[in-house]
């Protein structure tokens, strides 16, 4: 199989570092092909502009995801977009390696969404989530995180990790077509000794031996929406931004 | 009051760039101090680095919210991180311009909450949410989507909009400590003419003349969650990311 590991930290010497490295050796063990975009040590710019375009659709205001659209068609990103691009397109298993910052992913790693994830390529007017340009192909959240699990429990103080994923796991991998595989997630790391630690990279390495047996996080099709953009009467929400707010469900005060 | 609106958006001419000067003129007519940040015009970094730091508690390996602490009480924040941490005190009111990115902010704004929402001032071991450091000020959501209302309504196709911000919101706004302001959403003004932009810009002009009218986000305070970081018993979800997942009601298949 194919990978890419996109990675988001500075240090090296982190215990994001440490699971990169894992990754890397084990799926190499495994037979696979690793490619690895290492966003600080590129000097990744994650901030989209004009420059983003070495060729424009409309002059004056941009519009960057018209001018996307355009770019698509013409291969004509700037050479760093592009080149990560091919590395997606190449991927059949794509591995975000970050350590969680906000509920999400570092700046860095956001800014490689907006400028790699491409109108008319990645999502389009042929569709998105099941009917997205990345159908076929499967993605993986690796993330560090401060807390502990019973934060990102049911009923925990951060909200349950599904919805603290939402943003990223549905709307932004899933909504571009990538079967998304259940997170890989270490706590509190600080805290932990060193065979913690190891037993944390121990984990990630058998996961990966065995990523064919990963859960894939529940989706809806999109045919499941009606054309008011709502689930069809009849179908229970099976995905946690879909299902009911509290209090509303009926007789409730 | 004193306002500070942060704003991620290159482009003017944008349909954001009305929505701020929108804002600007509303406040201000209203008798508010208001100040800007125009994260692109000022060419904001949104990138964590060792470079954000004057004065290192730890060599070597870099620990970036042990040396925000270590910089919150030194007072050794690289200028342009300082700058924007004053700004943020100053203010009674935050407001966040900008269009959704993926469920999100654009990077250079996510930037600025990983380099400007330091640890040890914005939270810390003194707490979070309604014991966080910016317990006591208020914080809104104004931004531009590309979709229609019923697709992030309940069972809408992109998840509830709660679900959509929830990163934001809760994990971000409302974990620092402000309380937070129902959001104001446009929906695909690309789509719509002049006269229904005229009435987006009046309807945020309107909002901020009734301020204190605008309803909060329900929030639970942290008491309300047990030493095992879980709501008590008895307590009933109030939020969307703390309430029960799909098919795991009891009874349910």
């Amino acid at each position: 199989m194919k990978v890419l590991i996109v990675y988001a930290h500075s240090q090296p010497s982190s215990f994001n570092g440490a699971l990169l490295r894992t990754a890397v050796e084990s799926l190499t063990a495994g037979g696979h092909e690793v490619k690895v975009s290492d966003l600080y040590a590129m000097g990744f710019n994650p901030v989209a502009s004009a420059a983003d375009f070495q060729d424009r659709r409309f002059e004056g205001h941009l519009q960057y995801d018209r001018e996307q659209k355009h770019a698509v068609e013409h291969r004509s990103f700037s050479d760093d977009i592009q080149a990560e691009i091919d590395k997606v397109l190449w991927c059949e298993l794509l591995i975000l390696q970050f350590p969680l910052w906000w509920y999400s992913v570092p700046a860095i790693m956001k800014g490689w969404f907006d400028r790699v994830f491409a109108n008319g390529l990645m999502y389009g007017q042929f569709g998105r989530f099941d009917k997205g340009g990345m159908k076929g192909k499967r993605a993986m959240v690796s993330t560090t995180t401060g807390c502990f699990p019973g934060m990102v429990e049911e009923g925990g103080v951060m909200g349950h990790l599904d919805a603290v994923l939402w943003h990223l796991q549905y709307g932004t991998l899933a909504y571009v077509g990538f079967e998304v595989l259940e997170p890989f997630v270490t706590w509190s790391v600080r805290y932990e000794d060193d065979q913690a630690r190891a037993l944390y990279l121990q984990g990630l390495a058998e996961r990966l031996r065995r990523i064919d047996d990963v859960p894939l996080k529940a989706l809806h099709p999109v045919d499941d929406f009606g054309k008011d953009w709502k689930l069809k009467p009849g179908i229970a929400a099976r995905t946690f931004g879909h299902q009911k707010r509290p209090g509303t469900e009926p007789g409730s005060c």
